[in-house]
């Protein structure tokens, strides 16, 4: 039979080494397991201890090795959790007592993902770490909804920002009157909290009101939700208790595609797997 | 032993069926086949046909099933190549002679990819796809040249752009002046052929030339060379003829992470999955 197998022929297809002693830092992408990449998958079949953030998705972790220790890194808007340092710390810890770690970031671990940190502490603490990349939701969960992060009729430039810094506050250092002409398309992370005050800032600098928005909750599980609205009616929106999170935000004519492109329906979302 | 037929259960997990009569758009991601999703691994179990362009890893195809009809629909800059139009045709026919159509896309289908030109004229034949997003070569095939896509120490927003439209020239559509300011950090695709003449306009904007510029090629794979400039630089290195491609080029102070972050080195480089 076609097919039969052929995920089992990966178990002898010659995988890189997962040696105590390392990091290896994994994105577990948008929330649906069947995303992740067969690396990242190899990986939680390795690993001794999974330090993972609150945005990865349960299907994933599911797929660890039973034999796994998992730890809760988790970080989430409005509730307390571990300081970035702490983590990075144990990530050091854990490596030189001979484990293999595996830190299991939503997304990609280097799109707004503080891979960049982690990383930095490990070198300076002679850890030897890799990374798998993910998908980011940004990409992939927009994808789950319908809606194109690129169309050659629409858009040749994107801007992914994120909507807080680690303050919690809206990014300073970000050009808003930059950003509000700069592409078609803006994809937003983190960005419900602040959503009215970052609208605004985005049609004070001459963007339309005009443009649709829409927001993207649970992308790719089946509780995935799509609200769609205009720039400028989305502060009204972004302000309501109601709004599901995680969520992506995502500003520019590619939401329109949705009606033609939307393909996750009711049937797709029954296999949880993807 | 841990781990032993960890990828052998998958063939019982369940995946989503790929139904005859069906097209999958799929992301082969940044070349590595171990980068490849799993859902993707399944669907290339399942395929009857698999049209592919030129960006998609020979690693990834080889895990193709044997029994899958593999079709080269590769574009690629200067070289003739089948017509976007005459590719979704034979998407529709195929299908509609019930196959499972496996539609591959180097990175991810809808990041300057055409996926949804395809969708669109699937959506209007009636004939039934899903999407399966991938790792853009964008995000993942920088972090294995040890460059962050973002780094809280130095950008909140990051710009992706193609560097040619569909006629081969630098996109008149994107607002260069817009772009040169908007974020601290800018990727760029199918960007070296005309480099030259996009750092000129990014500079006459305002962008520094001093500005950190590398040119990652072949991104993820044994071959991966990467070519750090500035932009000042850069219109120089881009018109040398021996810069490889495909080549991601991203240009901004997450570049010199490089030197902290580097770790795919002669030892990974061995591992041909990922």
């Amino acid at each position: 039979m076609s097919g039969a197998g052929h995920f089992a022929r990966l178990d002898s297809a010659g995988f890189p080494p997962f040696e105590p002693g390392s990091v290896w830092l994994v994105g577990a992408g948008p929330g649906a397991p069947g995303l992740i990449s067969v690396l990242a998958y190899h990986a939680l079949g390795k690993a001794d201890v999974i330090v993972y953030d609150a945005l990865v998705g349960e299907g994933v972790l599911a797929w660890a090795t039973p034999d796994a220790e998992l730890v809760h890194a988790g970080k989430r808007g409005g509730k307390p959790s571990p300081k970035q340092a702490d983590i990075s710390l144990r990530l050091i810890e854990w490596a030189r007592s001979g484990r293999r770690v595996l830190r299991l970031k939503g997304g990609d671990p280097f799109m707004f993902g503080r891979g960049g940190e982690e990383c930095q502490a490990l070198r300076r603490a002679g850890v030897p770490f890799r990374i798998v990349p993910g998908i980011t939701s940004g990409i992939g969960g927009l994808g789950y909804a319908g809606i194109p992060v690129t169309h050659r009729a629409t858009n040749h430039a994107v801007i992914f920002l994120t909507g807080h810094d680690d303050t919690g506050a809206v990014p300073q250092s970000v050009d808003w009157a930059a950003i509000a002409t700069a592409a078609p398309v803006i994809v937003m992370f983190m960005a419900v909290k602040h959503l009215a005050s970052i609208a605004e800032r985005l049609i004070a600098a001459g963007r339309s009101p005009a443009d649709p928005l829409a927001i993207v909750s649970n992308a790719t599980l089946p509780d995935q939700s799509v609200a769609v609205t205009t720039l400028g009616e989305a502060a009204a929106l972004g302000a309501r208790e109601d709004v599901p999170t995680p969520a992506i935000v995502v500003c520019g004519p590619v939401v329109d595609y949705r009606h033609v492109l939307g393909w996750f329906g009711a049937a797709e979302r029954e296999n949880t797997i993807g």
